[in-house]
């Protein structure tokens, strides 16, 4: 057989579940023979062959060479178009566990069957104009989601909506090249000879580009927006030993369970969850086992030094950090020193302790720096008793949300109407940006009298950025890369 | 909503594949009601709630409240009786991660499905006449098989062999027990008062019975056998610092990768892999970080006792020891310390880096201790060039399957076909015993010629017990304890 490639017309199969002990699991199949092939090795291959489409046929995976029983499935019948990948296919419902999967996948690839490369269906369904690119993207932002918000993010673009978005921003710039490309046909028909004066700044539809850039710069904010919640955020819970970081820790992971798992790893000397935060994910840390300190001079032979690398290192790389004071002990030297060092950066001190000791008052006046309203923020809780807990989480999320976006009122709008998509993947966005650069180009060689023939590529390759986006304009190279990027299965 | 219990008939949900991000993710639904509860959440209620059964229909989850759009899924109708419960379901094969499911299942909540208990699909199943209980029980082994060898033993409990066996030896039994009581109720006929001096010792279909008790013991020694390829071994590998243990480790997960799995877990002062030999799961540990010692005392305020007690405890719990010697360096006094404190144990002794040094050829005799001819083991290997790691493995296999079975030449006839199989789980074998516990009594009575009214009531436990295992003779509290150690969706 010759080495697979996404332009192949190959009977492909993949487990399309997480591996794992389970009741069920799922192997899928594509391609013009895969419905033959799965019966050759099917207990009722009759059946299974002349079953039309979107119908289920219960039966055994056995293996043709021994003759022995495989596992006992249910198999989805599809037959092309109507299909995901478009193809016929055969998707296998058996039972969960590593071991069937693995016996039925190897009977497959026996039968014919190679193993789908990652995306490869997805990549098929495309090519065979069952899905444009938003969507196709869409699927594996939605299998990433962490939080709720991420995965309504996600659903929007699978059900098309930052197509439409990008599809209505592309037809008016198609307008505008459009008038643009008569104007230049009309003034070549008209005069012989150069037309520079007479095409010079006349962009037609003028307006109609301008509100285009609108759009576009709103979709390219809206990237920022939505970010947060599908990538979530790294929160560091830093203090004085005994200042109640733990306790603080196993507070915040408490109230919010919705996805408190414990991320499984290597050897570590700090705790870690995720939770999520008003659907921000937040990846929360306790310092718990490693020794912050305040950025004083260290003696480089110190067998605590690695620790301390590690933590300044996690510190560095921290969305937001929560910095824990025993209320009881106040604020000492060492927790000066600590706040001194990290007055630009997001903080918050979080004042421990406080049904049994309040800050005063004007102690946030005296924290602050000049320069920096913002931060660092106090507040007084209790993670014995609760108190302020909903309020510091609150805080969290208003800080990680960065609420920049609102200065702009038509995003603030699209926002709120809980119905905008922004692009979902980096490819998107670098593709609205380059639009929105050409844009712009055209917009100011217009306003400086240019002539219609510079501005109207600029146009052009505005309109194939985003048709690049939906997959109009295509590479096959640049497919490739971005399906290659799927989960196996999909 | 009352309690959920096994014995309701509240229509369930419950996520069948393992959580994670994936291509899909499945979640059964069943119940009379549940097409139509599924239908009040999907974007084509209609079409899914008269569609026929076995059939597939694509469409949209929808949150009745928001009207929100929550996936895009294919739902698998099932109409009773012809579905893995007996009762309608829909199955709902959406995008996978744990959003979608989450959100998912709450909405199916909201619609008024109960999250299923584990094992209640298969209990529905059972009390639905749709399997017997060796076949629901071989569906949890099947998920949890760890080799092939394990997955074939699975299959044949799920395709009805061991059934068909319990069934064949029951019958028998039953036949020696009817033709008993037919000599009661004669007896009892003829004569009026005690019958005991002609009914004595009288019982009919002896041979049948004793046929009947050696299928039995069969059934049970094959349990001993097949244990092994399901539930795996542990061998520890020890040596000196420097021996090579990392190694030979490290050549052996490469020389069978077909499970290599880092098992994640906490900190840990060992590495372990889990690799397949011989279709045996095999749990190997690497002590690299415990210093083994011989078994000498120690002081107990030492700071190494900690770890020294943990690699004796991991040694206690060894099905078998590869003791790591550096060839060139040869045998030396620690070494034959550790050989001595386990001679009556599986102990291989693995002569490393033989492509520098060949063990003497007198040496395996002299690590003999009279009394202990099968251990201490020694194989030369080399874990740099690969010599001698293919014999390693198949001692290690030899050592693990322990194969005293061939001792029983019907057990070994069984076992070369291919077509046994023993109980799947400690319920089937216990009941099993107990079956040839009753047996063996009643035979005995009846060889010392007692009343069969004694007899009788033996052979009548030995029926139930086997009943028992099929799940015809039943009790609520036992069948609920079983099914509930069953994964959830299952």
């Amino acid at each position: 057989m010759n080495k697979a490639s996404y332009g192949d017309r190959d009977p492909i199969a993949a487990v399309a579940t997480v591996p794992g002990q389970s009741a069920l699991a799922v192997i899928r199949t594509s391609g013009a023979t895969s419905i033959e092939l799965t019966a050759s090795v099917f207990s009722r291959p009759l059946t299974l062959k002349k079953s039309s489409g979107n119908t289920v046929v219960h039966g055994w995976i056995n293996d043709p060479l021994t003759k022995k029983k495989i596992d006992e499935v249910l198999i989805c019948v599809y037959r092309s178009p109507k299909s995901f990948t478009g193809e016929d296919s055969a998707d296998i419902s058996c039972h969960g566990g590593i071991a069937s999967v693995k016996a039925i996948m190897s009977v497959l690839k026996s039968a014919g069957f190679r193993e789908a490369l990652p995306g490869e269906f997805s990549f098929r369904s495309f090519m065979n104009g069952k899905t444009d690119l938003t969507r196709a993207e869409s699927v594996m932002e939605l299998v990433s989601a962490k939080t709720n918000r991420a995965r309504e993010q996600a659903v929007r673009r699978l059900n098309g909506v930052f197509y439409d978005e990008v599809s209505e921003v592309k037809n008016l710039l198609v307008k505008v090249l459009a008038g643009a490309e008569i104007y230049l046909d009309y003034s070549e028909d008209e005069f012989t000879g150069t037309a520079d004066d007479e095409s010079s700044g006349k962009l037609p539809d003028m307006d109609i580009a301008e509100s285009a850039l609108a759009k576009l710069k709103c979709l390219s904010e809206l990237w920022q927006h939505e970010r947060i919640y599908a990538e979530g955020a790294l929160a560091v819970i830093a203090g004085r030993p005994n200042a109640g970081k733990s306790s603080l820790f196993n507070c915040l992971v408490r109230e919010d369970r919705s996805i408190v798992t414990d991320i499984p790893g290597t050897t570590r000397d700090w705790i870690e969850a995720l939770i999520s935060v008003e659907d921000i994910p937040l990846r929360l840390i306790d310092t718990a086992g490693l020794r912050i300190i305040s950025g004083l001079a260290h003696d480089e032979s110190d067998p605590e030094l690695m620790g301390i690398q590690r933590s300044f290192e996690l510190l560095e790389s921290a969305d937001l950090v929560l910095y824990v004071i025993d209320g009881t002990a106040g604020i000492g030297p060492e927790d000066r020193n600590f706040i001194n060092s990290r007055t630009q950066k997001p903080l918050i001190i979080v004042w421990n302790k406080a049904d049994l000791a309040k800050p005063m008052a004007s102690l946030p006046e005296r924290l602050k720096v000049p320069g920096n309203e913002k931060f660092p923020k106090l507040l007084a809780v209790s993670a014995k008793t609760g108190e302020g807990i909903a309020d510091l989480l609150h805080s969290v999320a208003d800080i990680l949300e960065k609420s920049e976006a609102s200065a702009n009122p038509d995003l603030s709008e699209m926002i709120l109407s809980g119905n905008a998509a922004g692009p979902g993947t980096a490819r998107q966005k670098e593709l609205i940006d380059n639009a929105i650069v050409s844009v712009e180009e055209a917009l100011a060689m217009a306003d400086h009298l240019q002539p219609l023939e510079l501005i109207a590529p600029l146009l052009r390759a505005a309109v194939d950025a985003l048709g690049e986006i939906t997959g109009e304009v295509s590479n096959a190279d640049v497919l490739e890369v971005m399906f290659s990027r799927f989960c196996v299965g999909k």
